[in-house]
């Protein structure tokens, strides 16, 4: 799927393995630049400054970022690296705070990790489960694919013409480390030759969809079109849309689902007007300590995403001023679309209802008591 | 209300009284421009390059625009003037398909001025028209002020604390000749010392929220906060607004609004939360021929409004890419809320639910038959 020089979106150093190279999101389409990773810290800061973004993606990545922690460690006994090892893990999670793919990640490697006495053991075992989440993605991604495509089929089928899909951001490779979690389906049912279209909502403040989405559907040859945000009400009045499919930052044992600002709209109108809405995640994503969407913390970042707008402009990126200034502006990261609006979720084991009942069907590990 | 040099957006020349000066709104609040306008063709490109906008304003903008073609009929007969009133009468109101005040303000001036022999009568009646079209504007939307504070104080009352609204696109002063429809109540309001606190959708693509009204309000010294039009829904289901109020461009007689894109899916989300959604606007906007909404021609403008951005950036206006490149867009201006998503209609004459039984009890003229 990749069209850039690599092939995934971060990836262990082959000509140094203690540092990670991922590539610069912030730049594409319109550059491709690659970072190099040497701490946990800097791998913080990546993550909190969206270099790179995506829910399995800065899950991912905080995987990474506890190896280059468990690097930091060499020389060192159990307990004076479990020490470091919890002060990278925390700086890790509060990267960004509504997705859960971070905590998850950081978690199954402190799982792994802590009370190890031998350095050489406790970074091997460190690369071996950063490596092993990073395949994971792409595997679960794959499956999704598949999962999401029988839906895709079926609507073609019923309907005997292009399939037009909405989607929301950016949870395609990018977002991921390959494949995509919403793109996903649509690239298997491309490669299956199944006619599909895709209104792609360009997801200001920061225009993952216009930007990163349409770039990926437009160089694997999917057809698209890109549309403000404000646009898809209309289409999902019209009867232009006959699916939503978007990625998740969060979704609860419930089956309530956190994912980019301007979700939750897309939900309640495809709600009304009989549109199915998906939701397509790992399970990393699901968080088996939450039932209520409402207890998801929502991220806060800066107004000047607002009052700005970052764009490419003789070559160069440039961020002029959208709004008037001195206007203050708020900048809420998520929402949060209640399991009602929700169709379905798409997951690497199949597609389940969104309810509590249904998911734990489907994930009975999840099961608390 | 005004804080430019202009106390109006758009009036007949005083030192020419055969042009017609209005205020560039491309490059507010960044710039400050007056242009000179003489002829109906030049007034067509005006309101079509939204060099004018908003509902009102550009009816005013198509009675002044028949006020320079009846300039043009100097010395010619009823017969010979009639046929070119006809062709500006076309172009005025094919400048923009979905605005009915266009055709409302172009019909009003035909209907006073075909048939005229005299050539200086027909001249001082299409001003005087005009002139009648631009003030009567004015006198609705302090009305509507009025009319609206009404609903802003019983919030007041009700709540205790300060009333937060929200409002999509600019049906602010500029959207008029003073005052506005969707803002005159808050003005109204504030002016009463009554809290308030107006929430700002940025209104992709051309940003007049976080351009126009943001500036229009901060100058007035009403609090507010811009926020990208994703985070609308956000708000509305975390019980942040109390109340919504938009304008509209045309509303049929059954009560649906067509309004700036994006308008409908707040309405929807706003309807699903129980917070009232109310749209403000003159009577000129209400469609008498028309019951369903869906009859409504939709304006489509260029995808370049998409898929790039306006800004302003070192002192001057920009358009940088904010799309991935090569990449197909659409562009739908408006879309219509349906009548059941309308708590109600402000219009001149008071608030009147959204369905024709209420609004022909307000305006028995309107009805057919």
């Amino acid at each position: 799927m990749s069209k850039t020089p690599a092939s995934r979106t971060i990836w262990i150093d082959k000509d140094d393995p203690t540092s990670v190279v991922c590539i610069d999101q912030r730049l594409l389409p319109f550059e491709y630049e690659e970072v190099s990773i040497h701490t946990a810290s800097e791998m913080t800061t990546v993550i909190a400054d969206m270099v790179v973004r995506g829910a399995g993606c800065i899950g991912v990545s905080a995987g990474y970022g506890m190896y280059l922690a468990a690097l930091a460690t060499d020389g060192m006994g159990a307990t004076e690296a479990d020490a470091i090892l919890d002060v990278a893990a925390k700086e890790l999670e509060g990267s960004r705070p509504t997705a859960v793919n971070l905590s998850w990640a950081v978690r199954r490697q402190l799982g792994e990790i802590l009370g190890i006495e031998s350095p050489p053991e406790r970074i091997e075992r460190a690369r071996a489960v950063a490596e092993a989440i990073a395949d994971e993605d792409v595997a679960y991604c794959a499956a999704i694919g598949r999962h999401g495509l029988a839906i895709i089929e079926e609507i073609h089928q019923r309907k005997g013409d292009t399939v037009n899909i909405m989607t929301h951001c950016n949870a395609g490779w990018l977002a991921f480390v390959e494949h995509g979690t919403a793109t996903a389906p649509m690239y298997a049912a491309h490669a299956k030759g199944i006619p599909i279209h895709v209104y792609v909502s360009e997801t200001r403040p920061r225009n993952q969809g216009a930007r990163l989405t349409a770039w990926e559907l437009n160089q694997a040859g999917v057809p698209l079109t890109v549309i403000a945000d404000n646009a898809a009400g209309h289409l999902l009045q019209r009867g232009m849309v006959d699916m939503v499919i978007v990625g998740s930052d969060r979704t609860t044992i419930g089956g309530d689902v956190a994912n980019k600002i301007g979700t939750y709209m897309k939900a309640v109108v495809a709600n009304v007007n009989g549109v199915p809405f998906y939701a397509a995640l790992p399970s990393s994503t699901l968080d088996p300590h939450l039932r209520d969407g409402v207890e998801i913390p929502i991220e806060e970042r800066g107004a000047q995403e607002v009052t700005r707008t970052t764009g490419w402009l003789d070559g160069r990126q440039v961020e002029p001023q959208t709004a008037a200034p001195d206007v203050a502006a708020a900048n809420y990261g998520f929402d949060v679309t209640p399991r009602r609006y929700v169709t379905g979720i798409i997951t690497e084991r199949g597609v389940s209802e969104a309810n509590e009942q249904a998911i734990l069907a489907m994930y009975p590990e999840f099961a608390s008591d």
